[in-house]
């Protein structure tokens, strides 16, 4: 197995996290699946992701003073291994995991994702679990001085043989419930660890849970959070993870955006198949239930176009945020803009032509045949003429005439020559699919 | 009771620490105690204090791994506050703690002292265990994003009632046990903690702490460690504690000695009745038994009488490491300089009158008519002749003659006028007691 | 000579800076002496501080683009010793530099200060003039790595004979003048230096400036600026200056004055006589014509009181930074409240009490039959009844009854017992003196 | 002009500072002009480069206090672009700077280069010389307060249009004389410049050069130094630069080479036509004569063909550091082995495949009839046996039997099947031309 052709291009789903927080259940797993089966699959769309703490009882429980409870309720296996909370997924009450809510996302035609926190439950160490199918107890795999900044749960696992032998454990009940992707946390990098020297584990037990999944026998992408990632370890990333985030949690806010144009341009070159920066998920239509009130989205709809070019350009992972079920008409068309999409297709590459603090251009190319996309950002207040001389494009002569036809408007611009050029709203894009004209 | 009223002096004692590491036993103990009863008690020594985890019954296993073994097997009372290891501490058998052991110090004369981690101890956090006298339990009072960085049992006490409740509850079993010293580990600061983002609760816990001691109606001496303490935090250790630790562990290299010129340069402002920047422990005679082999102390008689002589010039706690009963005579012979010791009195002062990479002055005075001293110190590899013009010192006419009598050797200089000169060995001192030759 | 008999008590004075940024004329610098010997000179206020750029003759020129031009056109001697802009400063058109102004100052019974950067001016290396008196020249002396990071003026002076020699030039020149108080900027510490390697040679600059004030023979207090000041450095900034600035530059919002009570409570040891923790000039009536625009200070009154009472309690120097001749009646008031500025009396101590984000309290105290002094300040933005026990006042037995005088109200607050406690303005001050009541 | 076309390759030349310091001459420049046309040009070798300070007269006075002379004598025109030195390049002496020297180079069908510092001569600010064809005066182009860290002949260039005046002329007359390649100091980045505040106009003046550059008419090779570049800004090389160097100065030491490997590993995805991270310079044969000392590489020989093997494995720029009149037989071999000099051929690709702190492998590709390579470095200091299983080999057949020649030795190592294997001596390496073999 080659972790490069589990995902050969960017992955296409949805994650519970931004609208339901820590307290997503089964029904509303299985509701959101069957929307994006209906309405979105044939777009491209088919993850389905459980975000954090799906194993813990009475998450969301004193939310005003915490996010993640500290000493909460588990569910775990005899084995140390977290378990779904069978109150809120009754489907696992038979001792079989996510096995039946798996098997249901994959009757739709979709693939099933979970989160999971780097490490071996602290209440697994302290009560010293023996480790299944292992020589080890969790005592030699936990490392008590490795703890996470922001969630209470766990303990990093050592870089030893027991520790190994506890991910083995951990990512074989994975496959064999069905699991298609996890979504990693606590273990990409984070501001919080710089300059810490308190031991971070994170890089051992990625490249541990690579192995474990070489050996698990299936196909699982393995995606890191949260970011920052650093680029000085690009390459450890590319080695043992399929997506790894550039940023610390993404939300809708002008500032987060305008900043990933800054992760962009940096990671450019790191985008290959099977490894994706990661732009983190897209906070769109409905919002925050679980974050103490349903909101819809703050981003302007420019500014959500401006954010699904980029992230289309770059050729980054889409995983969308939104209570799919309550989906205005809009958002739905902006998610299944099969042009736009396309530019993630295999063998294509985006990179950044310019940037200041007022605008940006990408580039998005494929093979000779296929569509070539230029795209004028405006990250500016005001409405901004953009242009990008021709002679810049890579395979075309600057002095013939081009055709660009606009993705979002889906309509053909005036031709033109020399210079591509449009007015482009405030916080807004023009994306151009560009042709020479035929004589 | 006003915490400075405790120790008017700086305390002088002794801790297992430097020769025991984690492992010292109830025999062992008391055998010291003896030891300073017969032999140093009239010089002003008093403190006898057990140092790290005499709660840890297999302290020491596995020590080429671990310095503190992780998820190792504690004495803990039903409250979550930890006990002697009966195994190690026998008179504790009976529930009583320290009690027996506080009792027959106290018979020989002298003072008991123990060492604390800062917090709660894990496992009664997972265990939820109830606070005694108090309403809250241990879950309450646990924070677990707060831990050491090199030391496995606890966490930190959150700054609120039930935190309070864990730390009065602590110290009042301590004052009934009959402890006069407590030296709190993990809670002053530390290089380690340093652009830490991670929750560090130390500041409050060390209020708290002083708080629960105020309530519990005994004069407990608090000492905090480890350092480096902060200066900008000065005002903070000044009102809660008496002793502070001004760096890492020091031990008997010849870096750490120099280094602490600079660092009583920088706190001399700061030594006052009941308030003690410290210097921390002396590492003489025999050491090292607890970590891999019984040695004696690396520093050469004169680097003794350096490190002895800026102590006792800046007015540092003094507490001896050595295996007493073990200690050889010359030795003996510098914890037992009357006239040196006479520096740390009450109303004296430190402080710095010159410092270069090569030497250093130091002055120490009293009341008008109390010994002044002068310290000649040579930081550099080779014999040095240092010399102090007579009117850098404060209260001397230059021009008259002054008799020297340097304090190591009890003689007499020979007289001088202008300028205080002596040869001085490589890392040696020359300390004089400076008088006005009458005519 | 000692330099801390210069200044047995904190200087109090005014300053160019606040009011003209770069452009004092002599006119001005004498109507504001005329003024203080008027009206303030009764009250202890003595100094007149022409702040900087007093050589350069186009000072002000192209304002909107640098407030220090580059490569401006500098009055300079032919030994590279700046002199007073002629065109400015016409009594120096005689070659006398600043005699004539000091002559006039001394007339009016004050004292006279200039301030100046540390360093030779690069126009003096570049051209290698010859230092007066002494053999080396100006190139010797020059390190062309030691650059101020925002005035381009100088290049620092490096630590050898050559630069001795300058300085000693520059100094003897100075009291030839009649100058008696020197402010010293770019050597003190800055943000903009810490973790720069760049050669910063400020430390031994100031050392070298001390040597030859030394050798002048004139009392010439020492100010150094800019700050943060380092706490590590504070034995240094006793041992060679007279006041040592705490801040970076402190203007009149509430953000720079609330940051000074965390300042303060670092640097309370270090208050001494000819010794001075320096809060920095107060930004009182009118301010800022040189800035862009003449304008009143931003402060509310209780915020100019809440600013002089912590400077009073803690000590700090006063330079007043107000265009004199335009002071108003409050103000003036504000600046001659003679028993708040017995606080500043020689052998007094200010100390603070409790500090937290919504108030502080400070003690100053002088010897037992003078006045002790309890200052409550108000940090936050609601009226806020603050107290503070009795038995925390040193001195005082907390049965008592106590009389308490406000000092800017100047009249007596009820009796109190057990508890001094007021009701407080936002950002405002209650600053008592306090008696024991006789019966 | 595209400026990737300018370098289709990696450079490959010989630069004078390893052997010469900042003392070369005329003489020695063509000397080792002579010796590459004659020895080297035909395996590629081509720049000849004259590194920095050939406009100081008395380079290399008082070398045991200063590398460069502060103040020091400049050759410079009258409108402030610095000239040949006319002691030390005799042809200059009629005014036309390099281009006698370019001329001789060129006729013996090499390339000429030369290195400059970022900036503007702080003797040509300080007398506000005009600029050649601008409107515009030094005094405006030159920032005061952008100065080296470590060289004190410049001032940085404000990105105004007075500074793209400046460097506009300035490449205009590089042009004219004939240079092929600039190395500009001081403009990359460095370890020096990290969280300082002081104004660095580097990446500006990157910008600005590349435009004059445009402007010039000619392929001029743009080399940015000195490192470490900085991973976050590789856009912006990419765009402007040519070479970047990734390391401070390279040295013979093992340190400096051990630790090229993480930088290699660090920058492999930036290296494209046109666009070369720079390992720094070769440090072989005699070295150091300008430093204090004739003398030959400190690298054993096995160090000598891994650093030689990464550099071209990696495809780095070469650019040798000895002196070339006196190569040894040995190191000149080292120089001219073609099988690994192709390794830099156009469209290949190298990439790490893994790395310990014990051992590296590196993989080398190109077309598909092209050599693919393999590099075994051994890491340690122990022999070793490194291995690498077939299946990693992108388009290899892991059961096909293979065939390894090996590049140094030229000889055909035993053939192997599934894993390529050898036993490498301590800090050496083992680099194969793997093909299948045919049946």
């Amino acid at each position: 197995m080659n972790k490069n052709d589990f995902a050969k291009t960017p992955p296409m789903g949805w994650n519970s996290y931004d609208y339901y927080d820590t307290t997503v259940t089964e029904q509303e797993i299985k509701a959101n699946a069957d929307y994006m089966a209906k309405y979105l699959k044939e777009y491209g769309w088919e993850y389905v992701v459980v975000d954090i703490q799906w194993y813990v009882k009475n998450a969301g429980a004193r939310r005003d003073e915490y996010q993640y409870l500290p000493f909460s309720d588990l569910a775990m296996d005899d084995y140390g291994r977290l378990l779904p909370a069978p109150n809120r997924f009754p489907s696992s009450a038979d001792g079989s995991g996510f096995a039946h809510l798996a098997e249901y996302i994959h009757g739709l035609g979709l693939k099933f994702g979970i989160h999971i926190m780097r490490g071996i439950p602290r209440a697994a160490a302290h009560a010293n679990l023996p480790i299944c199918g292992g020589t080890a107890r969790a005592m030699e795999a936990a490392d008590p001085y490795s703890i996470c900044g922001w969630n209470p749960d766990m303990y990093g696992v050592k870089n030893n043989a027991a520790g190994q032998q506890y991910y083995d454990a951990l990512i074989a009940m994975y496959a064999d419930w069905g699991v298609d992707f996890i979504k990693c946390d606590d273990i990409c990098d984070s501001w919080l660890y710089r300059g810490t020297p308190l031991a971070f584990s994170g890089w051992e037990e990625m490249r541990m849970l690579h192995e474990a999944i070489e050996k698990c026998g299936r196909p699982l992408v393995l995606s890191v959070s949260p970011g920052p990632a650093q680029l000085e370890q690009a390459w450890r990333y590319g080695a043992y993870a399929n997506m790894w985030r550039m940023t610390d949690d993404f939300w809708d806010d002008w500032g987060c955006l305008e900043n990933m144009f800054a992760r962009c341009e940096q990671w450019q070159e790191h985008v290959k198949a099977g490894c994706y920066p990661d732009c983190d998920m897209l906070p769109l239509g409905m919002l925050g239930r679980g974050f103490g009130g349903e909101r819809t989205c703050n981003f302007t709809r420019d500014e959500q176009k401006t954010m699904l070019t980029l992230w289309c350009m770059f050729r980054s992972p889409l995983m969308v945020g939104a209570e799919l079920t309550k989906l205005d008409e809009d958002t739905r068309r902006l998610l299944t803009n099969r042009a736009l999409l396309s530019l993630l297709g295999e063998g294509r590459r985006g990179r950044q032509l310019a940037r200041t603090d007022a605008y940006a251009v990408w580039l998005n190319t494929g093979s000779e045949e296929e569509m070539t996309a230029v795209a004028l950002f405006n990250l500016s207040k005001e409405p901004r003429k953009i242009s990008l001389p021709v002679k810049e494009l890579p395979g075309f002569a600057g002095e013939n005439e081009l055709c660009l036809l606009e993705l979002w408007e889906e309509e053909t611009a005036a031709v033109c020559q020399g210079v591509i050029e449009a007015l482009v709203a405030p916080h807004g894009v023009k994306v151009f699919a560009v042709t020479e004209k035929r004589r």
